[in-house]
């Protein structure tokens, strides 16, 4: 299957999933609930998920361990883009050519269909069902998943990144920004792919860990660009945006044709964390290739 | 020891805990460490922390089991106060006498510290020393936690609360309201020190669940009523706020005396729900007391 079908495949599926498990959820607060799938459905692209499912499958990880895995980050990326997108935060009025979660509901609930999309993360890490291996892990995701998101990664990276909005910043402290801010939750993908897996040689999953911090900053990189570069149409938010935020990217440090060049060289590095693996990456490697040169 | 002292020693234990947890993360966002320090330490009563350790001093549940369930506790119950006082929701200034954590810093940098307090309880239960036993129940412990923070506890209290603010419900709706906003994470204190018991008999988990729903129920009858009577400086907080947001309250659904009628019922309903069990129960009588009788 070519990897466009088969992320198509994997981005229904986990729709759906992630449909289930809210429209399972008690009607006791209807207006939370409804914020909650709104943000958890509202298009996104789903790299995370296809990346845990490539992983997975390479690894041969039951498809229910792929599914639980997917879905908590999945909650913790809607999360966080709802927090992000606050009045207070980056102020951003649309996400994927919709109205973001504020402006649909209000402001408190999107505040708190954050906060609950987050503990459901936790939630589905505790109880999904699982296979009889990583049943036994689940404290261990509870805790990489955590590290991922909380100070030490998701809110850590978002809190620099304020600090910095307006101010001139290096190439390195960027790069440690998304690092933390992007690059721990899709390193986390696959870390917990890793961490189900029986038997895994620790190099192995260093090398899966790097190429997956790499493609993370990767996809940054080509975010920047094309904040520069693409329609409004295309991108879903309005281009030039970071800009006019007095935001630090990758094009502003180093030009777009440095960044460009940044961009090659990540993406060269993460085929090379790939190479020395004696599993079939191919799927991997059209990943990578997918993750650079999307153009929204 | 009488409960007022080993109030103030639990209070010193946990403060100095949490203190040092947050102390200890890396300094790569200083303003958003600084504000889940101020979250986290602004002189809180330590209730709930209270309650854990009574139960499981009773339980005879080890001390790192202990901390480990009371400080995941005060992250959440910290993370939902600064949420809670944010603009958007309750607005408010003041928590306890001090400028509330969005006063205090800013907006954003609180939203961000709930966030990243509410990840970090998840941390704390995933990987805080415990007990062999206990250890084993980590995965049960983040369902519990979860499941009394998320969408079927605070967050979906709060969703109702923010609903029902300015229309009238009934006495049934206001009490459901109030065991998911408060009643469930207090439930949550002595499920989980529970669960780290081992061979607990089922019913003696019930009873001990259904003392801690009763007396969560009574505190927020207490504090609705402490709303109205006391001071704002012995409150720490404008008194008559509830009022002036159009929110249900047990008086202004029943009355003062009709609330405090309902009270003393809910004093007692917790009391007989400990009087069928084989343990010393006086810690936890004298604590009902403390939660019924509180003048702040």
């Amino acid at each position: 299957m070519q990897l466009a079908s088969l992320h198509q495949l994997i981005k229904e599926r986990i729709d759906a999933s992630l449909q289930d498990t809210i429209t399972q959820l008690d009607d006791a607060a209807p207006q939370l609930k409804q914020a909650m799938l709104y943000a958890l459905t509202n298009g996104g692209k789903r790299m995370r998920p296809l990346l845990v499912h490539l992983t997975g499958n390479m690894l041969d990880i039951p498809d229910n361990d792929q599914r639980a895995i997917s879905m908590a980050i999945e909650c913790i990326h809607a999360y966080s883009l709802v927090h992000d997108d606050l009045p207070a935060m980056d102020d951003d009025d649309l996400r994927r050519g919709n109205p973001t979660c504020h402006i649909a509901f209000n402001e408190a609930t999107a505040i708190l269909a954050g906060d609950a999309l987050q503990t459901q993360a936790f939630t589905i890490l505790a109880e999904h069902p699982m296979s009889n291996y990583a049943n036994q892990q689940r404290a261990k995701l509870v805790a990489t998943l955590a590290r991922a998101a909380g100070y030490q990664g998701m809110c850590g990276g978002q809190a620099i990144d304020l600090a910095a909005t307006g101010k001139a910043i290096t190439l390195d402290q960027l790069k440690q920004l998304h690092q933390l801010k992007t690059g721990a939750l899709l390193t986390a993908c696959v870390e917990m792919v890793c961490q189900v897996t029986e038997q895994l040689p620790r190099q192995h999953q260093q090398a899966l860990c790097r190429f997956a911090s790499l493609i993370g900053l990767a996809f940054q990189v080509q975010d920047d660009i094309l904040d520069v570069t693409a329609t409004t149409e295309t991108l879903g938010k309005p281009m030039g945006s970071d800009e006019a935020q007095g935001k630090n990217t990758f094009p502003s440090l180093l030009g777009l044709e440095g960044a460009r060049q940044e961009l090659a060289k990540l993406h060269q590095e993460a085929l090379q964390a790939l190479a020395g693996l004696p599993y079939n990456t191919d799927y991997l490697v059209a990943f990578t290739d997918l993750m650079v040169s999307r153009s929204h």
